[in-house]
């Protein structure tokens, strides 16, 4: 009886979310509605795989069609997100039989986990425990990072925007700092995420600033305040010293003992300052530059919105553990298509930026380096506003009743 | 004979830049030159008042229509700016006298001082010092700063665009920590400026947020977290204790024994979590709030804009010592006319926020406040873009030939 109804689709956002996860959830949904036939229901996890855990499910179908249409400007995830990865197959099997438990009790036969490459990982093993159990269960990753790093695919969506915002607020602050150099100001400092993989640091290269790292770059400051009046630097908050150790961590403390709360932004601006003497000034980003859908990039909501469709085309076609991915045909003109790659090759995976990427004295970006960024910034796709502010989007967020008699505490 | 010909004149940025001063250096340019027969060629001090004193001078009669033009959508101080305040009259007024040696060498008639409270005063006593000595000049305030504190005028050009910045900001990474709060992050602070006034903090309840002060937020922030899952703090960089002492300065130091870098967002992110152990981020936006054109109010445009243009209009009326203010009609619909205050007036005060703009627990703004800030972030001007970034534009900055032979230190 029950095969003759199409599955249901789980769908879950994970990790730190961006401009454009929301995007992706756009195109999973509107696709799989288009698809009423073959796909069932589309439930969404409650902050991620906690919901998918805890059978703490929303029932994306009582939202309206303005609603999701609406996620495709809305930043945030807004079904909510988790920090929360699930532990390998022989150490906490019992998350992934919950998990496949909870599939069963709602017929889901799709997941799709929009993530990084923990994620990545996680809806592979989820692929190999269903099959085991004898519940085979579709499972298709989402790419998502504003890190960057996802092996196979060309680039990530999320990246693209919060790039843009970084070239943007970059090259905006610095007519600020050229402004004041002349009495004031002189050293401008602007901390950026992306972990290790120094991908957003490397965007702010596009503004015509330096991307900086430590030890060597004093001289450089210098150089260039005495050169053009004025210094920007772009350092990334995974930024280490000759040590190996985070800037971040290097040990100040304040009065209490406490380690220094700060990221390296204030480190770095000061090491300028007991250098030279110049006046300087610092800004952290953090979640502005994540969240900043005011000035998203228009090729990243495409790519979002794509990657979202793919997967739930991918499921269609019988597909499984793989990930839709940007293939780049061309840079100039733009040019891009969707392939696919098998979790495998993606979970744990780091790409880090190329060597060839970065100048050789370490503080620029090169050529190949603006040839492959400028594409991924391309074109704006405003929100709409109402009375000055971005109108964004809000679930309804309506539960799907439980099913299971037994808790489980994540 | 050089009667007949049209007095020059000079015009200077001061102070902390913003998104819109370059516009309302448009506003002056472009109307001068539509008074060719009365008003002779247009200078700018190069990085203000120091290139006055210094005899570095701008001939903006050189750059194109469409440079003049693209100053309306550039932020930062196209000419220069400078932190750099003189002296009273009694104790230095060598400096006034060689402002008028300046002046007279190059035939000026007309000081445009386009700046805050400062350079209100500085305009206002170049005007009297002038007459002294027998060299009467046109002194003409043209209000500017993010901080919004200037007396008389409703708002000031420059802060409604930050506070725009700072709303939208706060609704992005309302939305982001919103997601990640059920396993991360549950607080998050925002740090801006504005100095003592806090004008600047209050345009972050506009997202819904909360505006907040030491010491009593604590009780609040946990309450935030326990209602909604997650808080949001917007905080000034002016922020004191309960004993006046700046929270920024409050005794923090490194372990080197430097004080505190950090501004006040750290402390306040760290405070909640020492009292609740709640995960926090914290950002700083610091320039990027006041040099953020690709999010400016399109009012604030608009009005930066108007100001510019009233101080030339008002100079060809015989105006002296005043500056255009602006008049608040009406709120909602919002109009808004140019008004005029004298220079005394503005000299020197500071307009804060007032009491009843902020809710009786101390966190958020009353329905009058909001009334008051919505239409000054009201409507985008987005600048134009080329290959994803905004085409901001860069002048050519020609000199002025030198004609005293002294020089002059500042």
């Amino acid at each position: 009886m029950k095969r003759d109804t199409p599955k249901n689709v789980l769908y879950a956002q994970s990790g730190g979310v961006s401009a454009v996860i929301n995007a992706s959830a756009c195109g999973v949904i509107e696709t799989a509605r288009k698809h009423r036939g073959k796909i069932g229901k589309v439930y969404a996890g409650r902050h991620g795989i906690v919901g998918a855990l805890t059978e703490d499910l929303i029932d994306t179908g009582k939202e309206s069609p303005a609603t999701i249409r609406g996620l495709r400007h809305t930043p945030g995830g807004a079904f909510g997100s988790a920090r929360y990865k699930l532990a390998g197959l022989d150490k906490n099997r019992a998350q992934y039989e919950r998990l496949i438990e909870v599939f069963r009790a709602h017929d889901i036969g799709y997941f799709f986990y929009n993530g990084g490459n923990d994620s990545m990982d996680t809806a592979h093993k989820v692929s190999q425990i269903g099959a085991q159990m004898g519940y085979p269960i579709v499972c298709i990753g989402v790419p998502k990072t504003v890190d960057n790093d996802l092996a196979v695919t060309d680039c990530c969506p999320g990246f693209g925007s919060a790039a843009k915002y970084i070239a943007v607020a970059t090259r905006e602050a610095g007519l600020d700092v050229l402004s004041m150099a002349r009495t004031s100001t002189k050293v401008f400092v602007l901390e950026v995420m992306g972990r290790h993989a120094g991908w957003l640091a490397a965007a702010g290269g596009l503004a015509g600033s330096r991307a900086s790292e430590a030890p060597h770059f004093l001289q450089k400051v210098k150089f260039c305040v005495e050169s053009y009046g004025y210094c920007v630097v772009v350092v990334s908050e995974g930024v280490r010293d000759a040590d190996g150790k985070f800037l971040a961590e290097a040990g100040t403390k304040d009065a209490f003992g406490h380690a220094q709360l700060g990221g390296v932004g204030p480190v770095v601006a000061q090491m300028t300052q007991e250098a030279f003497g110049y006046k300087f000034h610092w800004a952290v980003a953090d979640y502005l530059q994540r969240s900043a859908r005011h000035i998203a990039s228009k090729v990243d909501v495409e790519q979002a919105y794509a990657v979202g469709k793919a997967a739930v085309e991918f499921a269609l076609k019988g597909k499984n553990a793989v990930m839709p991915v940007i293939v780049r045909k061309s840079s100039s003109p733009y040019r891009w298509t969707i392939g696919e790659a098998p979790l495998s090759a993606i979970a744990n995976e780091e790409k880090k930026v190329p060597r060839n990427f970065i100048t050789p004295d370490g503080f620029g970006i090169t050529p190949a380096c603006r040839r492959y960024l400028l594409p991924l910034i391309g074109g704006q796709d405003y929100p709409p506003y109402a009375k000055g502010l971005p109108r964004y989007v809000t679930i309804k967020g309506a539960s799907v009743p439980k099913r299971l008699r037994s808790p489980f505490v994540v």
